[in-house]
């Protein structure tokens, strides 16, 4: 009867799934109004409304550049992240097929925005892949990039942070094994934009790409960095938009958006991230005490400040989301674009974990919004629920 | 100093270039407005901010699918009309090459989002293409179409409305040929929808682009209509979004507002393409009369009420176009997408006009904000900027 009551008042809802989406910044909205309103023109006409949007395009290009370290010829705005992602691998590999080079490398811990493109090359007869492996902790070792680097390979892609463990790879020293042998080097960094510094002549990176709905940005627009010289073909073709890389009316509202809030995210970074690093060692290290087989997934220093993986023995995904959805907390078990999915993440599988832990994880990703409260009440359900759920499957 | 006073003093403003893209209407704005605030949720997500996004997107699909005729699963939102019209030709081509077929065929008048990629696979030896020829008016001929079929089509492609001319193709005519001889037919219904009833059914068509701009909805969304059984790869590719057909997470506000431009305009849309074609009827009659050596383009009757197109002899668009402008009206010389290009329009080309008059074309196209003040407005500057540009070129 308690509980049965406890659903139906007020409850507080906890939203710890901020790698999947955040909300967007009011800042953000209020930059993004005018566009959406009298200033309605498209970006490519000559006239005056045509020359305001453009003018706010231009404007948001010199902005998200300063942060990026990059030329305002190098960055192509996208429709997001997976757009942006795919533009640099399938671009990559088609621009190179003419001159009969084929080989692309990822890592196996990619999202599936690089990791599907990849595979289709595959299917399709147009490239050889290779996956990169990664240790226990989620990491690339660059001695295994070195080795495997052949003299047709014209890409590789390896993300700066992970989506689902948030571990951060050695994106630096895998760049520099590239500009050697004179690769192509695209990093994902749509999950470390906004939580750790990204700067592409400090990482050395050929191709980089962001997404802003991951810091507090609308959904559906992203950038591609791409760096003077790398050949890359387009992935959109029609009019002459962005250079002649990306065709599609410019989305006004949502570039500006973009750049507001990587403003506001970089701003408020250094701070910020320091914040729910402790909030999530926090959370980790009760969860270490109070709840047995609990293993934690990935790098435990070498992380972004706000994610945090536990696979817990004797549970199934399924259930720890529910359990934990119905009494307001909002997690996932990993990636959001793989949902539906009755494969465990391969991201968790490449880090060897055994299938029954790969089918039990939940990430936690906290934001602005969560504090140690977020935590209390996470832990007030949390063990709770996983007894319940080995208790459950115990007796099934 | 008459002159330059005017230009500092508040000057009614015409926007008469409503086929590059339209005002977002108040209604779709608060439509919008809940996803760019609290309903933030991914709609992947399994939890409750998941589902909220989720639901949303669902009901627009619903509204959508209802308006077009078809079937829910049939429908993929895209971050575009560039992205559909891609999505079609690339995916069509794609899917049929381990077939063995590689022939496609296109009108010679389509927007640059369906020519390009048609290009790109020819130059990449993908495909062979076929350019259907127009007449004069604009128009495709079916027995053309009928001709230039070969056992190895795989997909045509024909707009249903020319976005530089207005001129209303027979798509229905053209989809029978093409469903007769088993080959898939796509049109792209960008400057369509909401203009003309738009029925993939009533039409017969297997593949059908929209953008939601076009109709007084949000810049960065539209949709590809896919019927059952028609086989196309997808353009991007990540997670399984929109039935593992479009990758990328969804743009729920865009989805939203995309259903709701949809809705207004087709409520609308009787009435107001009537008053439209009485207005752009009214601008050419007295373009005819007023102004020597006008040449109206396009089919004079079976187009888009909202459309009108004329080329000046003795002028060139970079002249008329800035002349409009100084005087506070918008109007472009054919697609914004081609902004930039040297080259006259590819359409008024395919349409047989000399050099000079392609290069000398005016497009009108009104919307809702458009009134008989406008027309007087316009025909007030034309006339004597035209004079004046005749009388410079002349003296060059």
């Amino acid at each position: 009867m308690l509980r049965k009551k406890r659903r139906y008042t007020k409850m507080r809802k906890v939203y710890a799934d901020h790698n999947a989406t955040t909300p967007l910044a009011p800042e953000v909205l209020e930059a993004m109004l005018p566009y959406l309103g009298e200033h309605y023109g498209n970006a490519s006409s000559v006239h005056v409304f045509g020359r305001e949007a453009r003018a706010a395009i231009d404007d948001a290009r010199v902005r998200l550049t300063k942060l990026l370290g990059c030329g305002e010829s190098e960055l192509v705005f996208t429709g997001g992240g997976t757009e942006a992602d795919n533009m640099a691998v399938f671009g990559a590999a088609r621009a190179s097929r003419r001159r009969g080079s084929r080989h692309i490398l990822i890592s196996s811990v990619e999202h599936h925005a690089v990791l599907h493109p990849a595979q289709y090359l595959e299917k399709t007869g147009e490239c050889d892949v290779t996956y990169l492996p990664v240790t226990r902790d989620c990491l690339v070792d660059p001695d295994d990039l070195r080795r495997a680097i052949r003299n047709d390979t014209v890409l590789v892609s390896i993300m700066s942070a992970n989506n689902e463990t948030g571990t951060i790879q050695p994106v630096k020293e895998l760049a520099a094994i590239c500009r050697e042998r004179g690769v192509a080097f695209h990093t994902d960094a749509v999950q470390s934009f906004g939580k750790q510094p990204v700067n592409v002549n400090d990482w050395g990176v050929d191709l980089l790409s962001i997404a802003a709905h991951k810091f507090y940005g609308p959904k559906g627009v992203g950038a591609l960095f791409i760096r003077r010289g790398t050949k890359i073909d387009p992935l959109l073709f029609g009019g002459s938009h962005e250079n002649d890389r990306r065709a599609g009316t410019e989305n006004v509202a949502a570039i500006v958006g973009l750049a507001k809030a990587a403003e506001l995210a970089t701003a408020t970074m250094g701070e910020e991230q320091h914040r729910l690093f402790d909030l999530t060692e926090a959370l980790g290290a009760a969860i270490a005490e109070r709840i047995p087989g609990a293993h934690r997934n990935g790098h435990p220093k070498q992380r972004i400040g706000n994610t945090i993986n536990f696979s817990f023995e004797g549970c199934e995904e399924e259930g720890l989301l529910l359990g934990l959805d119905l009494e307001g907390i909002a997690v996932s078990s990993g990636s959001a674009c793989a949902v539906g999915s009755l494969e465990p993440s391969h991201v968790l599988k490449a880090m060897g974990l055994p299938h029954e832990l790969a089918r039990a994880a939940v990430r936690f990703s906290f934001g602005t919004s969560n504090t140690a409260k977020d935590v209390d009440c996470i832990l007030e359900v949390l063990p709770k629920l996983i007894d319940r759920l080995r208790s459950f499957s115990s007796k099934v």
